[in-house]
């Protein structure tokens, strides 16, 4: 926790759960990915946490932006960043928003199959497009799928689709896979993408741009490499894979920019046991999976807990949120270690809660009001 | 559908996903429930969908109500219900909104252990407590957690301690868990209850009260069965625990009571393979798991799907949502058939979705607005 956090919940009076950003700390994640890999872009993820003062402070200190929304790309624009600083980086998009994102002056776009690569072409002509391929995700705790990318192989045909549609095949994109802890996760992947620069290349069709996506991790229970050690492995592998022929370069971190920026701070609702002999305690907190928490879902993300009882003895608990939904229990197969003298009322910080907590909170799920949130 | 819905559609010109609930549907599940158990009050479980002109048509038939947070007994209040007609069913609440509720009039709360009737106690003078008991929710397709109800062997002691408390030790009640199709599901839960009176009666405690819970299922793929088989079941198992000293009864149908009065009007962004051998497609949808189909987690409910194209030739899709996170994927392992005839553009309806749809809607994940919700 920060000086300047732990001043705000000081003086905090409101009910209910809350996070607290402190942009400091995303001004630092900034430069240490700006000078990890100085050759390439910034994008930041919005999706990650599109808190209107996160996109400020990113938009003055130079960064661009990755958004999967017309809805973000509007509130990028609203900083005053040129439509030249965001990529449409959803590979699944309406063809009318394509539209209204070309009309706003996005030249940038995402896609990863021959059909996304013709709405683009009918609406958007002349447009700068990138091919994601598909990528295993091994050494990532955010559980990737197959939704996003074609097969390498594929790649090269959809990349020539869209320049005989009159678009410009400008390069190809990946994902390594959410908190990726691995340096070298980018490797293989970068493989790939040369195997595919080289097959366009053959077709008479000169890429530009590699997008490096996001997957830089936060620290929840255990350490992670710095910004730093990525940039080495990546350029070492561009090197690899590339020669001296690297070519253009741009990330999107979301979870790294943001997730250690922030903290929520949310209060023990009860504590109890479900028999007089049971060994569990369950705490109940008043945030729960549909108030931010949904990466909790399958336990994927475990994140650092701080009590004001931290030091007494502790005993493993069952950690629930507080709707009236079976579903909505965060750890339970493997339960969390708690003080014995937790009690009701107790204020508990949840920590590296910056990223993807605000915007996934339920409208109203249970009569229970969204998250709030504090950008300080 | 609806002859009203499918009026209301064909003149609806707004763009994205929205729910469309037609009242006279709540109306008649409303009568079926009541004629089901006629000497049960029927307390509507408000997160099921909380739309202020479901609560306001429920009120006006005479329907009480089964409340989450102080949030939901605002709503209910707000269509003019008195608040005996609401129970403050969460285990979980705060101290301060216990004591809220009880200033707004509520006497009748939700306890499955001592602490939570403590605060009741200190708050809500001689208020009426029934204890939860778990139940094993065998036979119900949405899972079911221990989170809610004690062991039915505790219940006497929590029950015994409220009263020493001062509070009206009123009675017993479980879930059989959500998406129940066994009508004889009631049938063990019951046994305890009846067991948990008699243990009360031995220490001199009279119990008054059963809640049935909730459970009642909606029609998705599968038919289900009608209310008045389960009125029927649980009938005779009342019979059969308690005897002719059957107690007061109520129940909380929300899936039941909404479920099948909605459906979701949904548009096809995206229809591509993986590679030019894939054997599936994936089929993206405008709404997803974060924007109010949360309840395809795991694949627990499976929703009838409605396309332009029914009646052609179809073959196994995956069904995915529009957000740039890997998890929003709604039925993979076990794939959906669509018609090989269907577009990107095609409207597609999603049934039964009147129930844990909007109120689960992230707030703005990815940059797209909550749900639109219409109740016609």
């Amino acid at each position: 926790m920060t000086d300047r956090i732990r001043e705000f919940l000081r003086t905090r009076r409101e009910d209910g759960p809350c996070v607290v950003v402190d942009l400091d700390v995303v001004r630092t994640n900034y430069q240490a990915f700006a000078r990890a890999l100085p050759d390439t872009r910034v994008f930041y993820a919005v999706k990650a946490n599109p808190d209107a003062a996160i996109l400020q402070a990113l938009e003055e200190m130079g960064s661009s932006f990755d958004c999967a929304s017309v809805g973000e790309i509007d509130m990028v624009l609203a900083t005053g960043a040129g439509a030249d600083r965001v990529s449409f980086g959803n590979t699944i998009k309406k063809e009318r928003d394509i539209e209204r994102a070309f009309k706003l002056g996005v030249r940038l776009f995402a896609v990863d199959s021959y059909e996304e690569a013709e709405k683009i072409a009918r609406v958007a002509p002349r447009a700068k497009v990138f091919c994601r391929i598909l990528c295993d995700g091994a050494g990532a705790e955010w559980p990737l799928s197959r939704k996003f990318g074609c097969e390498p192989e594929m790649a090269a045909d959809v990349l020539e689709h869209a320049y005989r549609l009159g678009l410009q095949a400008y390069g190809v994109s990946f994902h390594v896979g959410s908190q990726q802890k691995n340096v070298n996760a980018w490797d293989g992947a970068l493989a790939s993408a040369a195997q595919i620069f080289r097959a366009c290349a053959e077709r008479g069709i000169s890429l530009s741009m590699v997008n490096l996506g996001g997957g830089f991790p936060t620290r929840y229970l255990q350490d992670v490499p710095a910004a730093i050690s990525y940039g080495e492995a990546i350029f070492s592998s561009l090197r690899k894979h590339f020669g001296n022929a690297i070519p253009e370069t741009i990330m999107e971190p979301g979870r790294g920019m943001v997730g250690n920026a922030g903290l929520i701070e949310t209060e023990v609702v009860l504590i109890s046991k479900k028999s007089e002999t049971d060994a569990l305690r369950w705490v109940y907190l008043d945030i729960g999976k549909f108030g931010g928490l949904a990466e909790t879902m399958d336990e994927a993300i475990r994140y650092p807990l701080r009590t004001p009882r931290d030091g007494d003895d502790t005993a493993p608990c069952v950690l629930a949120g507080p709707t009236c939904d079976s579903a909505d229990v965060l750890y339970e197969k493997t339960p969390v270690e708690l003080p014995l003298s937790l009690s009701i009322g107790d204020k508990v910080i949840i920590e590296a809660c910056g990223a993807y907590t605000t915007t996934y909170s339920a409208v109203a799920f249970n009569g229970f009001p969204p998250l709030k949130s504090y950008v300080i």
